[in-house]
This record gives C-alpha cells, structure tokens and sequence, in this order.
C-alpha cells in the first residue's frame, strides 16, 4: 500500500509520499512514489501515486515523453501543458492510456489496476492548484475548504490533517503536520515505510524550495516522532480520569 | 458503519460501541450495539457487534433465548455457560445460525451479511478474556502483547492505541484512551457517531463498575475532546519547524 498526502494553504503547496510497494504480503520493495516536474520560472508540478505500480509508473512515462491528442493529433507532453486544469486533463488522459497499452491484462481477475493519483503545482503567474486523479482519468480539485487531499492508506493519518490542518496554516507547520500524519500511518500500518519524499512549492516561487527524501536515520523526523508520542502521552496524562461510576 | 473496541489490561476490560447506523447514505439510525449480559457474583459478558445489524442482533436473541447444541441436542443460553471459551463458541454459533435462519437472502448480490463481534467478559473464578468473532464463526483472542481489539471503521482511532494502551495500563486512563480513540474517530468518519455505549468490569468483581451510554451533552466527553484537541494542537505547535531547504 501507499499512504501520500497533499496539502494546499494559502502560501503554497506541500506534498508528501511514502515508498512502500508490496505485492502480496511478502514481497515489498522500495519505490519513489513522488515525481517532480520543474523548469524554474516557468512551472513546477508534482504527482504523487497510489496503486498499481505498473499503470501509474506507464502514465509517469507518458507524461514525460507525452503522448497523443487524439482531437489534434498532437503530441502533449506535462511539461508543455498551459494551465493546471490543462495538466490535470492530461494526468488522467495519461492513466487511461497507461490502461489501454496493458490491453486484456487488465480483466485479470484477482488483480487491480486500479490507481489514484495527487496532482498539484503552478504553472506560470496563475496560482497553484491541487488535484485528487481517479483509474477513470476523472478529477476532483482541493478547494480551502478542506485543504488537503490524500490518497492510499488515508484514515490513520486524517485525524491529526481534520485538527489542525486550515488553508491560513503557515507552509512550514503544514510540512510538519503532514510528516505527523505520516508517522502515524507508518506507525499503525506495516504496508506504508520510510523512506518519506517531500515536496514544498512556495506560491509564486516557481520551483521547488524543498525537495528531499527523508530516511529513518534523519535526525529532525526522528526528533519529531519521540515529540509527538512524548506529547501524546503527556496530553492524555493530562486530561481528568472518566467519572463514569454505576450506582452502588 | 461502527467503531467498537475492547481494551483488556491487567486491571479487567472496558468496552467502547458507538451507535450509528447506516443502510445507504442516507438512512442513518441510532442502535445499541453493545450488550450486557449480567449476573453479578456469577459473570459479566459484553458483545460488541458491527456489520449486517439483522444478522448480530438475531445472534444476540439467540445467545438470550437458547440455541440448540447439535451434538448434545441441548439448548444453551449465554448465561449459562461454564467458561468464556465455552461462550466464545456458544456466540460464533449463534452468529451461524443467524446467518442460517435467513436462508437464501443471505445471498443477495449488492448485500454484505458479514460481521464482527467483540466478545468479553469473565465467569466465576478464572480471568478475564476478550474474543473477536468472525461471520464464520471462529474467533481469536486478545493478548497482553497487544491488549486491546477494534471492530469497524478501526483505522482512525488505532494510532493512539497504539502508542498509548499497555497492559499495565490503569483501567480508568484505558478508558479514557479508548474515548480518545473514538472521539479521533467521529471526527473523521460521518458514520461514525454519538450517543456511546460504554462498559468497565474490573477484574473479579464479576459485575460492570460502569454501564453508561455518553451523549452529546455529557460534560466529561466535550472537556476530553476540548482538551484533546487543545493538547494536539500544542503537540504540534512545541515541535520545530522543519529544516529541509534545497540549495540555493
């Protein structure tokens, strides 16, 4: 499984993946779930993606090499796409075409080729955008409202985003919050592991101002997994006993 | 949906059902899903159930009016059970012949008969044991490596149990824990929600110390949801901010 989320306040964008892969219990693997788009000062994009490897790894690949409009016969590629909304089209022609290039491997019965995909970033002086990628090529958009999306192994981790998570948190505090809701992922369910790659568009910057992986030997995510069990413990140590007490 | 969990520390157990369900998104009911079966001075056992709610309450019948053993040809009621093995077995028996009682719609396509109880308790002298119950029938139990077991929409109160639950953990602060995990949980899952049922049996007393149902007007669930909320959002707030810049 997966566990990626993507966050959108109003000073920019933050995206963050796990790298775990399994096929089957017992067969699991490392692999960059988070790619990155970017040619500074014109655009910077980045897709995160949950399920099948195979067809989400396909429409990465077209992505980059690009594949055909069928209306224009022209050739697309992500990082020519005018618009967000534009790219966001694009990502989810790019998984169906993935889907189609597999033919009747798909009706396997017993496997799924099903994927989801977050697809945020900037493109030029619009602002930034941040977009939710179903098997079917359709989209939905994160709006301030509830300004994150995530994909995988989502309900672990969604407690602490529903808390503390608005769209006027600061970008940094939307990093962290998003790493806690990775910890707890990762600390309750196996199929999600380090490495954590990350990303941190600044609005407007048109580049990516972090762009790191981060592993169980990183000293400042090691730090902030003792804080938060540490804070844990303490803020359930500090709340009074039930009084709830059946009659005599 | 539901979210029940059973916590057994050293101490005894305590019980946590929520109350909603739900046939369809828009046919939302409250029902009791955690029942009592008490005798003071001879046993206390509580279930927990989640899933097909025509199938666990017919089992819940069942275990109160008898069913009939097929190898002894005797009737048997929960109540009257010798040991909490014994009434494991007695309890995926009634869940199967439930299903059984239903016949062929059992087999409607589109509907899902399946279940999950949570079964504790003690009787007489022996210790206390807490059970999870599959539609099959067959159970596992609850050991102190890992000392608690949930049912339902488990994914979001899980994180907190599992930092925080030991064995040794104190029956009252187990608890508390376990309304934490069930507040993270309503927060996050709309079918998920108040009034809960709430159930403690300390260890030997062979009667509950609590048997309580908490409201949306109970004084104690809306401070510990405050405070929690209060103490996170600190949690977060005291961790640095984190330190990952690319190069310039």
């Amino acid at each position: 499984m997966t566990y990626c989320c993507g966050i959108l306040v109003r000073e920019g964008l933050v995206m963050i993946a796990d790298t775990r892969t399994n096929a089957g219990l017992d067969n699991i693997s490392t692999f960059r779930k988070l790619q990155l788009f970017e040619q500074p000062g014109r655009h910077v994009m980045t897709i995160a993606a949950s399920g099948n490897l195979s067809v989400t790894q396909g429409a990465v690949n077209l992505l980059m090499e690009g594949l055909e409009n069928p209306e224009t016969g022209e050739t697309e590629r992500l990082a020519d796409a005018q618009s967000m909304v534009a790219a966001a089209h694009l990502v989810g022609r790019a998984v169906r075409r993935s889907l189609e290039l597999m033919g009747d491997a798909v009706r396997q019965p017993g496997v799924s080729f099903d994927v989801s995909l977050l697809f945020g970033g900037q493109i030029g002086a619009a602002r930034p955008r941040l977009f939710m990628i179903y098997t079917a090529g359709n989209a939905i958009e994160c709006t301030p409202d509830t300004p994150y999306l995530q994909i995988g192994e989502h309900k672990y981790g969604k407690p602490i985003l529903d808390r503390a998570i608005t769209y006027d948190t600061e970008i940094y505090d939307a990093l962290k919050i998003g790493l806690i809701s990775m910890d707890s992922t990762i600390r309750s369910n196996l199929s999600v592991g380090l490495p954590i790659d990350i990303a941190l568009m600044r609005s407007g910057a048109l580049k990516t101002e972090v762009a790191a992986r981060i592993d169980a030997n990183d000293a400042y995510f090691r730090d902030l997994r003792e804080r938060w069990s540490a804070a844990l413990r303490e803020a359930h140590m500090a709340i009074p006993p039930p009084p709830y007490r059946n009659p005599q």
